[in-house]
């Protein structure tokens, strides 16, 4: 079941700079795990800006709501998520 | 080269039934063409409405411009366009 | 699977008043039919507007885009849908 | 008579990690105690976000704001109410 | 049991000049019969618009629906519901 | 001369609390001699939130920003005001 | 007492172009008789747009709604009313 | 003197086709003809929308105005003007 | 050439109370410098906020943005921006 | 490949002003670079605002966001970016 997410990520300033940059390397361990577990299909930057768009394969918004909480940047993002479906025209 | 587009279709009430189906019938085989010549990888139906989100792989700004308002629905859609680039945790 | 749902009525002046009569009468059926079967457990108005908030209780994003496509007030409803997870706190 | 209430929580970097999780427990308590009284039939987590859309049923408006503004995390939350109704269709 | 209401008033051009006059009549003295009745305390037009600001003052958010709903120009207006409390500080 | 005023009051986490009681005070006291005086003839809580609805009658714009600013709490509220007229259809 | 006004006009296509004609025709004698009168000290246009920014110098809020219910354009246009008052660093 | 412009083309689907094409034939010639002239020195195309982002060079606002409202398709546009300055870092 | 420029003024609580005296007190005394000169001709509170609208008369794009940047505030200000030009039923 | 891009800066009080001054100064060399390689060929300041729209000419999405993204000022910058394409008018 696949859901698009749209993640904003804003670190305060606030944050020790060694802090964030443990918790981006901890974000990107998960990440990697899960895009290898195929939970995670594609991961996408968009330009400009420090954001992405991901599409997330999961079997429920249960599970989707577990992997998204779980992020170690989660408290530091605002994210979106739009539930998707198969497109009649999709072949 | 990617990007992720949001299409909104909103048909006007006054366009006759059988044109409507003959534009939807000439989207979707137009559609399936791009899709056979992999430009676009994914369209997917967003839950509850008519709208899409999809992704183009094109060569430049000029080539999906081109293909996007050669769309025969293209009259009748909302697009929005969000340029995509490799995110360094992606594998 | 819990999804919140909000539906904004808009039937165009345009429609006669008989079809308005005759779809409303249809969607009134189709909706008792799913709330009859589980799948539309809360149905309620929202004071002051033409509008509702619903829950849906499905297997998918597939099954509810089948179920709110399938509205016949479809083609006239503005539909945001929000997928809902287990809240930590719940009883 | 019900509301819809939507709740999203910003808790402050600046509030101590303890305090805030003192404050977390007392909402709980103060949540599930509302709940088992059946002022608070629905709770749900919003998928992806610190939030959650509840409907309440209580006496009057009065009664409503007493309830919301007595929430361990009021102050640190942003909190949009609607009334609902009897929905026509509803069985 | 008070409410702000808010009512923006947009009749379409395509409604007969003849058939708009009877509605406004109409809304006048419907809306006459519940100020006299304590149920619409206040009603101020908004200074440069063709909109109002109401006060109503019902026993629930069911009998609000009932009166809103029922108004003359209700297909014609778009409304917006705040449920008000009492302020500690008012006298 | 009625203006509808609406305030949204936002505190910040670093002001102290003796301050702001102090100055949450000085603002009770301050309200309740306009009230008293008939230039603040109403003042609603909004349900759940910590703002407020009102009612000034006054004689100028000049008297009521006079009014406003000189709130205690005016460094920290988010005010919007809408001028009022008599309405045709009020009695 | 002074008012900015903002006014964004839009005649639908539907009005046959002698009455648009005639009505604009009135538009600009009505106006300029306020402009003579004094109160209506400012008319400027926007930029690019079919919309104006103007003060008004009128006794009340009551004299305001009058002075701008009475447009023969106010069907078509919306407006927005700011309030003024005297600034302290002004001379 | 220089201003960024953004134009959004709304045809309505009542204006007769071939009463668009003169109206777009019309608009090319004359945005050619200013171009040539120096005043528009940057036309682009908004990929995937019916909208340009435009660069003007004229003298004043007053000029500015006369050549967007002279437009043969300016009663079908929605036009927003950012004004431009010199960029201290530009060289 | 005129200019309708709305500036909204937020003040971090941070700065330091005899600083933010100062800073204000060069901004009254820069700005009735510029309304000595006949470059801002007109300047207004807005009624209920610390917000102002105002007009000013400068040769030039350049010229603005070299008077509102040079504001002993400007740090502290949201400024927007409208250019005017002459209505065509202004006397 | 062309795209306009949107810029709002906004540094947070809390950075020491020589970390201020140096970041800005490693902005205009490094700005100014790329401006002299070509691949920035406008940059002009909104006027009004501590912000800028620019063009940039670049190879891919991938390079654009590589040039945005190593600003000095990145991580104080709102960013928008909107591709462009060649308009049928332009010369």
């Amino acid at each position: 079941m696949l859901y698009l997410v749209h993640m904003i990520v804003d670190i305060p300033a606030s944050l020790p700079a060694e802090e964030a940059a443990r918790i981006k390397a901890e974000e990107k361990s998960y990440s990697q795990d899960l895009q290898r577990s195929g939970k995670w299909p594609h991961l996408w930057r968009v330009v400009g800006e420090y954001a992405n768009y991901s599409v997330f394969d999961v079997e429920s918004n249960e599970e989707l709501h577990n992997v998204l909480s779980a992020l170690p940047l989660f408290p530091y993002m605002q994210i979106t998520v739009t539930p998707l479906a198969t497109h009649p025209s999709a072949i």
